[in-house]
């Protein structure tokens, strides 16, 4: 398989540290986003969203969304449960990862990082940050209470919010007042293939 | 099983919808957003994100995000595929709607529809309106090649996305120039218990 992909994105970086934990292989294609490579003819063809990640099976199948691909990938592998409601927890904390979370914190640092911060964008960063420690402040009140966001094992809900989570000073967020969202940090880092983003 | 939610609220009738397909009966509670229901304690306790729609089963569990409540309500019927690469297409289209089109339409007909376009949320509101047209054609482009989202069966990625396109002219996003778009929303009306949104 061939994962599409910018190593410095967290949504990217999700697909990546998926592959890595369950030792699967594939190809990698570096897509520049700031150059406009996602705006080419050749790969809305693949995403006629526009977005990466893109994973792209040997059967010429395309699938677009990060946390759909985690998912796919993870089936049938403990990363991902097979009881109904622990499954439907999982999308839970992924549906609140791109609606109430990634658009604040991972925002926020694509300003930040990507573009410097420039002053015509210092207004919607500033907006970025109530609702970033909203998201935090749900996940850090999960996280007093199990290791994990679903419960007692790792699964691909923690990969997916851990991708811009522990990131997050980059775009303004400090992780200091969320003790329990630092320990689980470590606790992932402790995995065996664990990979850090590059 | 208990829904708190809004009426009006597209993401509250996506389970609406599906109950009424499935013919699965609930108790309903009434939650209003703008008189701050979701940010009263006793809600909070359900739902610490403060958000409808909430799910809260007989034995006391919760399950909040529509997308996630619709895919456990319909787990093991006709809505949900069974095959792997296909159950990631709903997600994929489900994580779509969350990223790239709820945050557009459904925002847009909030301001219109709820707030009454308030002449200090204009310019939110016209900003959003480049952004839905991109998600509207993106769906254009798949139900021109297929009669469903995923394929030839209505799936619950229908009824996530169906929720807010078909009440889009309320965010000022006329369907006109979407034919495929228009017969899909037909389609979906013409099956057997479908319910209109109050
Ligand atoms: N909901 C998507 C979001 C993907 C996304 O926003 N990708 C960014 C890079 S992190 C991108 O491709 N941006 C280019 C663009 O939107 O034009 C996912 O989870 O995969
Ligand atoms: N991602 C959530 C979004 C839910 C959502 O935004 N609900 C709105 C009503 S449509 C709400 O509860 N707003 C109150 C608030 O955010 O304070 C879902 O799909 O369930």
């Amino acid at each position: 398989m061939t994962i599409y992909g910018d190593s410095q994105s967290g949504n990217c970086y999700k697909v990546q540290l998926l592959c890595a934990l369950l030792d699967l292989s594939y190809k990698w294609i570096d897509v520049d986003i700031l150059a406009g490579d996602t705006k080419q003819a050749d790969f809305l063809a693949k995403n006629p969203n526009g977005k990466i990640p893109l994973l792209l099976l040997e059967n010429g199948q395309t699938l677009s969304e990060s946390n759909a691909i985690i998912n796919y990938l993870a089936a049938g592998t403990a990363l991902l449960p097979t009881d109904n409601f622990l499954l439907a927890k999982v999308q839970q904390w992924q549906f609140f990862e791109q609606y109430s979370h990634e658009p604040y914190i991972a925002v926020a640092r694509f300003i930040a990082k990507y573009l410097g911060l420039p002053a015509d964008r210092q207004a919607e960063y500033d907006a970025k940050q109530a609702g970033g420690h909203k998201a935090l402040q749900v996940m850090e009140q999960q996280l007093s209470q199990t290791p994990y966001l679903v419960g007692e094992q790792l699964t691909t809900a923690d990969i997916s919010l851990y991708a811009y989570t522990h990131v997050a000073d980059e775009g303004g967020f400090s992780l200091q007042q969320y003790p329990a969202i630092l320990a689980w940090l470590d606790r992932i880092q402790q995995h065996a293939h664990y990979i850090a983003m590059a």
